[in-house]
């Protein structure tokens, strides 16, 4: 990808060893996808993270969230708490524009039950949303259709972050935000595991900022223009191949906030903090008729590996959002600066 | 109206006294209105709940929600929990439709905005649906802006009920279902407040339908094909004009399961039951500056006043629907009778 | 027992197949034993249900809880929702002795230990309660270590019901109320399963209450002074060896509502109703090592099987405890009557 | 009090101005008292913040939880998150002394029910704990009626931090832990408004150990043996003037997991972590009969001003148990050593 990541900083967060790309997609099966509109007042897009290569209306996967905050309009959530599972790849856009990547994503799943020959009378779609509209001109909603099926047409094992897709126009830390990934391995009795995750970032503030432990954004702070509230959100979206359960995968997002503080976040009270865990194992076919089935459970003393790896992942994703995301120009002439315009790390 | 209803037929729910019209718009400035589709293979539509006369961009109302069962895919309902309030009307539809009637409400939205000289740029319009695929060809997702434009046009203080609006399509204990609302006086310190519910009702078996205490469905579940399951859902928004805080308000919404009990209701897997609960008293306005504002507080040890009220209108709201819904063809060919086309309460 | 349960007077609830004792005891492992203190102003004790032979040190099984109305003292419950699981026997005593009884639990559960070989330093006795204040001098705490190990040690496949053990003092619909139990069979894939309840009731108003469709309350209450609100609780622990996941159990304790609405409840504002749902499928043992073990699922489409089976016997358990409770006069010469005192079903 | 805080070695977090005596007690009516038990395998006792001055049988204060981890076994939450407010004073001690401390509570409450001329028959007395059974003989029970009422007859404005009361035997981070407090200044139109906190910090592993961004944990781990695991629990109490809502004092303990992070923790698997936020404003009178009172809201829009108090307040409080607790030696010999002990910040 060519891109400029924590790593190449010198930046590199907690202990556990990291997935050949230091991606989400290190995860067997994930793939990543974008659709970037940036074109004057319009700097948006969308996103889309398939969990599986499996169409998923015969391959529903292990799912949980938590909500930090839940001042925000993702939609899709309730019935993921009640069934502890997703039948639908995850999309991500802005606010305003969940009412119509929700429609797409009804339609692609329809096809997807067409694929499988399955007729779709019932589906649930996941759309997480932020908001975008300091830097996009959110109210023409102007993700369409075309655009969530070009995001799922370009889903792949690499994928750029940044400024790009839904994260093309979200601010983070008062910086340009957007989207971030990051993995960690996880050795359990010899066989390892991955953990990654998926961010869309566009919150907190710059005086707030640390990376790495330093408290950069005391320093930063008057060179930029803060905005008076840490409005925003942050969408965390971890995926495993460990073989989590529904309310394992629970305590998982439950240590997202974790992340997110030590970067400085103070949870804002305009900014949905939506955090999602997703199992790649133990996936369950709702047409299955056979009354029991057996799955593999992960003992829970030993909660504390994925709980660390998707702390450290996630706290590494919003670094690598924060060093990727280039300046960008939107709505009615107004500039947020990438981070690397006025800042780099001392010795790089 | 001219529609007969549960007291038309001698039932009569409860022991509290009824507002003027037995319907949620007794609650001063509640207005309801429909949008039927009905052609053929289309057995659907919307129906749009407005709590209150002011616009809600100024005008935000204390409201909560219980999830009873997630299995559903009604949107903006995290918010509500966060936020204690409501910042839209109440749209309900069909399950495939939520992502159309969700962009249709935003427009609604912005344009409430516009009037308000307020510049919208985050909104959380609810809508609540139920699945109305066996009398409607639901994957066409029929219901388009203009329809949820006029359902909102045709709000009114007198509303049809039974097989209208998002009702059109719905199913009721195998027979059909559709819309039903109905209203309770309560008397607090000599003044009179009314509990008023809107319920969408495509829930429960024949074979277990009560209706006031009497065991009908053992002898009607012969007369018809019962489905072989109790999916459906079932929405209930209850509104008050009793000032209740946003946790009394949710207290509220989880006596609703009693009133589905009465009916007979097992409260299925497929069966997404989500309730909701708006005070009119006490409106927020989000632009407001001051710090501090005064509010109207409800002593905690008379909450058995609206818990009460809330179970009786929901229950009288659901025998409503099964006496004023009436018989609908549909997708397919498919034909699902009105109670009444096969029974009729003794001595009527 | 020789005691006349609902049966006995014609009244079945539901229609699936009962367990040969008709008790939650049905479940395989199952035993319940009582410890009764009735003597002048004490009419209190405590209950306890062992849902298995083993020792729970070694041997965690599955469960959940959900907490309809939380007016109410019990504990041990957080660790339940965390975790999905229970490391001790359910004791249930009144609201005040919750202290004295969760030691008496702590000094067992130590006892346990030992016995296995483990030195306990961290357990979570569940301990759930109702207000016997009125039939019992509460503020006494009389339940003693002694009686809940006298409990325990009681502990059998048979038991009586009514206003024994913590239902000595208990008032349910304005009768006495107490200790009440039901099963029901569910055919899964030729194998026969087992649903089972133990209820402690100490809530309702008996103008509202139904026995089997019946609003025989309407006709009683003129018999009997009853008091002014709806106080008091309703604790219901559901136990099957069906192998439901924790979420599944959760699921399951969702519709105990239902039962309670049957016979008339309204859910009064300072009535705790907490629902707990326990497999004994699944065991965990906490100090196993292996990371990763086989367990058994159960197919999420066929949830209605256990919904059913958990309505159906919960609501037989209170009609139960209304048939088998004895009037009993206690704390200042209060006397609560037995249902059977002033009503028997018609031909009984 | 003469101990040697955060302050004294230059150590100040965030940037809101700090009450007087920077401890929970700058909130006007606050105090806060310990019995500690010392004596060779017992390293133990109990705390008690009062959060009035005022009889709580007549004073119950509003008052909410969040439960970040469950893996706890503190009593008397459910009604809280019910009912909204607290009828007690928060009592901590250590986990399998959580049975007799409920009972001292509710012998207390009832002494307090009689100076009100109220006969307490039902109350919920809050029990916070901790597991101290690597310095304490746990098993033991050691915290009786009388040392519970020590600490209550002890409680003052000014208290000790670190090993004491319920802190005694507490570990954080390997070091030794305790109990520790703070409070911050808010200025809302023109008045001050205070918020504290007391945390009981029982939680973290040394190599994660931040102190104001800097990552001490790493050079002073291989100076201690860590435990295996981040064991232990962190119990945070927040109280302020401010005139909070039940749901917008829920929302502050949703920013308390950011002050864990701050210092390194990881939320480990088997570390209970609730966090309680109470108002001292709008106090409420269970035995008011009014239906209608006036009570103060706050704008939702400022909620970020005691978020980043309630933020700032509880890092530094874990600080200060940190520079405070001295070193103990208890149960078998077991040391474990303070901070100070192994390191001071440079230049102190």
């Amino acid at each position: 990808m060519g891109q400029k990541r924590a790593e190449h900083y010198g930046i590199s967060v907690g202990k556990l060893p990291k997935g050949p790309n230091n991606l989400v997609t290190d995860v067997p099966g994930v793939t990543v996808g974008h659709c970037t509109l940036s074109d004057g007042d319009l700097q948006t897009g969308v996103t889309v993270l398939l969990p599986c290569k499996e169409n998923m209306c015969h391959h529903n996967l292990p799912a949980n969230i938590f909500v930090l905050n839940g001042y925000g309009k993702s939609a899709g959530l309730i019935q993921v708490t009640e069934l502890g599972n997703i039948e639908s790849p995850i999309a991500f856009t802005n606010t305003l524009n969940v009412g119509k990547v929700h429609d797409a994503m009804v339609d692609y799943l329809c096809q997807q039950g067409q694929a499988a020959d399955i007729e779709v009378q019932s589906i649930n779609p996941i759309v997480m949303e932020c908001n975008d509209s300091v830097l996009s001109d959110i109210r023409r909603r102007a993700v369409e259709s075309k655009h969530v099926f070009a995001a799922i047409e370009a889903a792949d094992v690499t994928f750029a972050e940044g400024a790009v897709g839904a994260g093309r126009g979200m601010i983070c830390h008062d910086l340009k935000g957007g989207i971030g990934s990051a993995s960690r391995l996880m050795e359990v009795e010899g066989k390892t595991y991955t953990m990654g995750v998926l961010v869309l970032a566009n919150h907190g503030s710059l005086s707030d900022l640390m990376i790495d432990g330093k408290h950069v954004g005391k320093e930063l702070a008057p060179k930029i223009q803060e905005a008076p509230q840490d409005r925003g959100s942050c969408i965390v979206v971890l995926v495993t191949d460990l073989p989590l359960s529904d309310r394992q995968l629970g305590r998982v997002t439950h240590r997202a906030p974790v992340a997110l503080a030590r970067l400085g976040a103070h949870i804002g009270q305009g900014s949905g903090e939506i955090f999602m865990a997703i199992s790649t194992a133990n996936p369950i076919d709702p047409k299955e008729k056979t009354p029991l089935r057996s799955v593999t459970a992960f003992n829970e003393e030993l909660m504390d590996i994925p709980f660390r790896a998707a702390i450290e992942c996630t706290e590494e994703a919003l670094v690598n959002i924060l060093f990727t995301a280039e300046t960008v120009t939107g709505y009615k002439g107004k500039t947020i600066h990438g981070l690397t315009d006025i800042w780099t790390p001392e010795g790089q």
